[in-house]
C-alpha cells in the first residue's frame, strides 16, 4: 500500500499562494478564522484520513454492502466513520453557526474534502450526501423540518440522500413519475420507485433522510411538474416516536467500484403509507434541488480528481523505487539498472498524472473560492461570481472525471503488470474512478448544459465574464518573462474559444438546436482544455513569484515540479485543443444525419 | 447478455472486399481452399464461439482460477474447450499439413480468433499461447523436440506459454536471470524465477510446455547472452514415462480483469532437477522468441480490437432498445420518449466505438495478409512483406489496445449507470481490456520499438514502403469523387509524418537517443492516426465500389454504416494528429530535463 494519497504542501500552495484564503477571513463571515486556524483544520483532516479512512479503502472494496433481509450492511467501521464525522464537525464544517456549523470557508472544507476522497472515497461519500442533503433543507425547508431533521443528519446520526432517478428517467427527469398525494393533514403520501440512490439506506446510521422528486396530481408537465420533498425513512408519529415510513430496499447494485457505499433501489409507499414534506413550495422541486446538485457535482469532480491524486502518488512512489532498465544513452548492460522514474516516457505519464491532479483541484478550489463570494457579496459582484461558478460546474466535474480515467489507467501504466493485480491499489482507483462521468450528470449532460445553457444565458454575461478573468490572468503572467510565450499560447486558445463559440451561435440560428448542440460534449473538451491551461497559467505564476525569494532545497524541488507540470500541460495537453476547434468547426453534421438503422448489418 | 459480439458481415468484408482472400488461394500453398470453404470455417468459429465461449464469459469472470495444493484449478469447462479447440484444428489451423495442420490463411484464421476473443477473451487466451509456442517448436527446434511435444500441444492435450518475464526484469530482458547449466546428457539444469506467466499451469490440461528464456553461464552480458528452451512441466523419462519435472506454481496473480486465465509466478529448478532442451542454437532465444512474441503482439491487438467489439455491440444493442429522453428539437413533453440511439450524441459515442473496432480489425487483418504473402513470395517481394508487418506491428498491437480502454469506457458510457453494474457485461469488457497495453511490451516499449528501431532500420526502408503503400491506397480513392476531400486530407498527413519522422532523425543526430526516443509513445499515437486513416480510406473506397450497385435494404445499411464511420474518423479522429504533431515538432525536451526529486514535496 503506498504511503501518501495527496500533497498537503499543495493544497496549501493553491489556497494560499495561488488563491487568497486568508483574504477571506477579512470578511465578517469568515472573521473568526485565520490562517493558523485553517492549518489546524487541515491537519485534523488529514489525520482522520490517515487513521480511519485510508486504512478501510481496500477492505470497504473487498466487503461490500450486502442486502440482507431487508436490511442493508455495510462495513461495520462505516458507523464509526459517520460518528467522528459528525463529532468533528466534518459535515457541518461549511454551515453557519446558527446550525452548530464551523462556518468555515468551501475553499479549505473542500481542501478536507479532496483529502477524505484520496484516501478512501467510498467512505467520503457517505457525510458529503448528509451535508448536501442538510443544506438543503437548511435552505429551502420550513423551520419545523429544519428542527426535525438537520441536526442529527449534520452530527452524522442520519443519512442524508438526493433521490432523484427512475427506472423510466435516467437522465431525462422531466419523465419520473413517482407521485405525492396530498392529504388533509398536511403531508404528501408519496407513491413510486427510485433507482441508483448512493447510501440509499444502511445499517452504519439510525435513519435516512431522502431529499426526494416527486409530482403532485394536476401539476404541469415536465419539469415544471416536479416537487421537492423530505421522505424519511422513519418518519416522527404524532407522539414524535420514530415509526416506519413505508421505504423499502427492493435491490442494492453490485457495481465494479465504488464498492463500500451502497446505491440501493428503493419502493416508496407500497404500503400506500409513506409520508413525505413538501420543501418550499411545489413545482419548484427541480429548483432547489440543483442546489445541492451543483454542490455535488463540484464533489464528484473533486472526488475524481482526489482518487487520481491517490492513484498518481502510488504510481510515484512505485516508479522512484523500482529498477528497470538502463538510460537510452547507456551502453553499458552491465551497470545497475535505475528506477523507471528516470525514464523519459514515466516521467511524461507522471507529468500526465500530475497536471490533471493538480490542474483539476486548481479549477475545483476557485470554483469553491468563487462559492464563498457568493456568501460575501451583493449586487453586480454576486452575480459575477454566481454566473462564473455556475459557467464552470460542468467544466470542473467533467474535466476532472474523463481525465480522471486517463489518469489512473496511467497510474497502473505505471506499474506495468503489477498495476493489474489487486495487490496493488492502482487497479481499485481505475474502478472507482468510472461511476463519475455518469453520476450526478452524465458528460453528455454536462455539455449540453454548458453550451445550451450556460454560454448562452444572460445573452453570453457568463461567458464574457469567463474571458475577462482569463486575460486578466494572462496579463498578470505577463509580468514573468518566463511565463510570456505561454501566456501568448492561452490567448490565443482563448480567441479561438471565442471563435468556436460565435460560430457555433451562429449554427444555432441557421441549422436549429439539434446540430448546434449536437458536439456539445467536444465543446465542453475544448472548454476544459482552455480552462485548465489557465489554472497552470495561476499557478506558474505564484510559483514564479515564490522562486524569486532564497528557497529551501525541499521547496525548490516543489516549484521546479510545478514549473515542469505546466510546461507539460502547455506542451502535451493543451495542443489537444487543435483536433477539437477543427471539429467544432466543420460543417459536416454527421452524427445528427447518421441514422440508427445505419448501424445494423 | 447482450445477442450479438462481433459482425461476420464485417468480417466477410474486411477480408472479400477490403483485402484478398480468395487470391491467396490462388497460390500453391492455399490452393485447397476458396471462398466457400473459408466461409464455412468461419461459420464453425462462430458455432463455437457462440455455443461454447460466449455462455462462459460471465462465469469464468466470476469463478476466477484459485491455487490450492500446488494446483491451479480453472473453470472446469476449460477442459471442454481445449479439446474442442483440438479436435476443431482451432489450434492447428495455420500451420501447414505436414502437421496435421489446416494450413489455413492468417487472415482467415484471424477472423476466427477475433471471434473466439469477442466471445470469451480469457477462453480464447488458452489456445492463442499454444498456437504460438508448438510454432516456435516447429520453426527452431529439432526433429526430436517437434516429435515429442507438438502433436499434444495442437491437440489441445498440452498447453503452451511463453516465460520471459522476472520480477528484476519486466520491460528489460536484458536482465533475467534463470540459468541454464549444461550437463552431459545433453539437457540443461533450469533454475530459476518466472512472473506473469499466462495460463502457466491449469488443470485443464495433462501437461504445460514452457517456452522459456534462460541464460547459460559463460554467454555474452544482455541480450545476447539469451537462449530459447523447452521446458516442460512434466518430462519424458528414460523409459518414456512422464514424471515431474521440478517446477511448482509459487503463486497466481488475482486480476481486476482477464480473470478466466491464471497468471502464474513459476519457481523452477528449486529441487535442482528442472531439464531443459535447449531450441535451436545457443544465445539466440532472444531472436527465435520474436517471431512468437512478433505473433502474441498480433493476438494482443486482436484480442483488444475484438473485446471492443463485444462491448460495441451490447453498448448498440442497449442504445436501440432503450428509450429516453427526446429530440433536442421536440417541445411536446407528453410525446413518448425515443431511443438514446437516436441522440447525436449518443451516435457519436457508438460511432466512435465503431470506428476504432473496425479500424482496429482492418489493421490487424492486413497484418494478417501480410504474414500471408511472407509465406508465398520471396526476394524482394517477401522482403517488402516483411518489412511492413515490422513495422505495422506496435501500431496494430497498441491502437487497438490504448484506444480499446476508451472504446469501452465509452460503451459504459452508453448504458449510463447501468454500464457500472455486474448486470451488465461492459464492466467486465472494461476490466479485461486494461491488461492489453501492458502485455506482450507495453505501450512505451512498443513506441520505443517503432521510433527507435523499425522507423529507422535498412536505411528507413520500411517507412518508405509504408508511405508508398498508403500513397497507393490515397490514388485508388481519387477514383471516388466522394472520397477526394478524404484522400487530400490523409496526404496531407502523411506528408506532416514525413516532416515529423525527418525533423525527429534530425533530433537523434544533434541531440542524441534520449532526446530523439523521449516521446517515442507520441510518434507511435501518430503513426497510428495515419494508420488507421489508411484503413478507412481502404474500406470507404471498397464500399463506394459496392455502392455503385443495386442493393438490398440491409446491405445499403452496411455501406452507409460503413460510409458514416468512415466519415467520423476523418472528422473526429484524424484530426487529433494535429496536436501530436505540434508537440512532435517542439524543441522543449521537459521529460528528459524533468528530475525524479521534482516529483517530491
Amino acid at each position: 500500500m503506498a504511503k501518501k494519497f495527496i500533497s498537503m504542501r499543495n493544497l496549501k500552495f493553491l489556497i494560499y499562494e495561488v488563491f487568497d484564503a486568508v483574504g477571506l477571513t477579512k470578511h465578517d463571515y469568515y472573521s473568526q478564522h485565520n490562517r493558523k486556524m485553517f492549518d489546524m483544520v487541515l491537519d485534523a483532516a488529514m489525520k482522520l484520513s490517515v487513521k480511519l479512512l485510508f486504512p478501510l479503502f481496500e477492505e470497504m472494496d473487498r466487503k461490500p454492502p450486502e442486502l440482507e433481509a431487508g436490511v442493508v450492511k455495510v462495513h461495520p467501521q462505516v458507523r464509526e466513520l459517520m460518528k467522528q464525522y459528525g463529532e468533528g464537525g466534518w459535515i457541518a464544517s461549511t454551515f453557519p453557526e446558527a446550525f452548530d456549523g464551523e462556518q468555515l470557508p468551501a475553499l479549505v472544507s473542500n481542501c478536507c474534502n479532496m483529502m477524505f476522497s484520496a484516501a478512501n472515497y467510498s467512505g467520503a461519500a457517505y457525510p458529503g450526501l448528509a451535508s448536501g442533503a442538510a443544506r438543503l433543507i437548511t435552505n429551502f425547508a420550513s423551520q419545523e423540518l429544519i428542527d426535525s431533521y438537520v441536526a442529527r443528519m449534520l452530527s452524522g446520526e442520519w443519512q442524508g440522500t438526493m433521490a432523484l432517478t427512475e427506472p423510466q428517467a435516467g437522465s431525462s427527469l422531466s419523465d419520473i413519475t413517482t407521485m405525492a398525494e396530498p392529504t388533509e393533514a398536511g403531508h404528501y403520501l408519496i407513491k413510486g420507485q427510485k433507482i441508483f440512490i448512493s447510501a440509499g439506506d444502511h445499517d452504519g446510521v439510525d435513519n435516512v433522510v431522502h431529499l426526494m422528486l416527486a409530482k403532485i396530481p394536476g401539476g404541469p408537465p415536465g419539469v415544471k411538474g416536479i416537487s421537492l420533498f423530505v421522505v424519511p425513512k422513519q418518519r416522527f408519529d404524532e407522539n414524535g416516536k420514530l415509526v416506519f415510513n413505508d421505504i423499502a430496499v427492493s435491490q442494492i447494485y453490485h457495481k465494479m467500484g465504488y464498492r463500500g457505499c451502497p446505491i440501493t433501489e428503493l419502493a416508496i409507499g407500497e404500503k400506500d403509507d409513506c409520508h413525505g414534506y413538501l420543501v418550499g413550495e411545489a413545482h419548484k422541486g427541480l429548483f432547489y434541488m440543483f442546489q445541492m446538485m451543483n454542490e455535488e457535482r463540484i464533489g464528484v469532480g473533486l472526488a475524481a480528481a482526489a482518487i487520481a491524486s491517490a492513484a498518481y502518488y502510488a504510481a510515484l512512489e512505485y516508479a522512484l523505487e523500482r529498477p528497470q532498465g538502463r538510460p537510452v544513452s547507456s551502453k553499458d548492460l552491465l551497470s545497475p539498472q535505475v528506477p523507471i522514474a528516470e525514464h523519459a516516457d514515466v516521467k511524461r505519464m507522471l507529468l500526465f498524472q500530475r497536471s490533471v491532479v493538480e490542474g483539476s483541484f486548481s479549477l475545483l478550489l476557485l470554483c469553491s473560492y468563487y462559492e464563498d463570494m457568493c456568501k460575501l457579496t451583493t449586487g453586480d459582484e454576486k452575480e459575477t461570481y454566481e454566473l462564473l461558478l455556475d459557467l464552470l460546474t460542468p467544466v470542473a466535474k467533467t474535466y476532472s472525471s474523463e481525465m480522471g480515467i486517463l489518469s489512473t489507467s496511467q497510474s497502473i501504466q505505471c506499474f506495468g503488470g503489477y498495476g493489474y493485480c489487486e495487490d496493488f491499489p492502482v487497479e481499485q482507483y481505475f474502478r472507482d474512478m468510472r461511476i463519475h462521468p455518469i453520476h450526478e450528470g452524465t458528460t453528455g449532460i454536462q455539455g449540453m448544459d454548458i453550451l445550451g445553457r450556460k454560454v448562452i444565458m444572460k445573452d453570453g454575461r457568463a461567458f464574457m465574464l469567463f474571458g475577462k478573468t482569463v486575460r486578466e490572468a494572462i496579463a498578470a503572467a505577463g509580468q514573468y518573462r518566463e511565463l510570456e510565450p505561454y501566456a501568448a499560447q492561452l490567448s490565443k486558445q482563448l480567441e479561438s474559444l471565442e471563435n468556436v463559440t460565435l460560430h457555433l451561435t451562429s449554427v444555432a440560428g441557421e441549422k436549429g438546436p439539434a446540430v448546434f448542440l449536437a458536439d456539445a460534449t467536444l465543446y465542453l473538451e475544448l472548454f476544459s482544455y482552455l480552462s485548465i491551461g489557465w489554472q497552470w497559467l495561476l499557478q506558474a505564476s505564484a510559483a514564479q513569484k515564490a522562486m524569486q525569494g532564497k528557497l529551501s532545497r525541499s521547496e525548490t524541488n516543489f516549484y521546479q515540479g510545478k514549473w515542469f507540470t505546466f510546461r507539460y500541460f502547455f506542451e502535451y495537453e493543451l495542443p489537444k485543443a487543435q483536433g477539437v476547434i477543427r471539429r467544432l468547426m466543420s460543417p459536416d453534421a454527421l452524427t445528427v444525419d447518421m441514422r440508427p438503422e445505419f448501424f445494423n448489418d
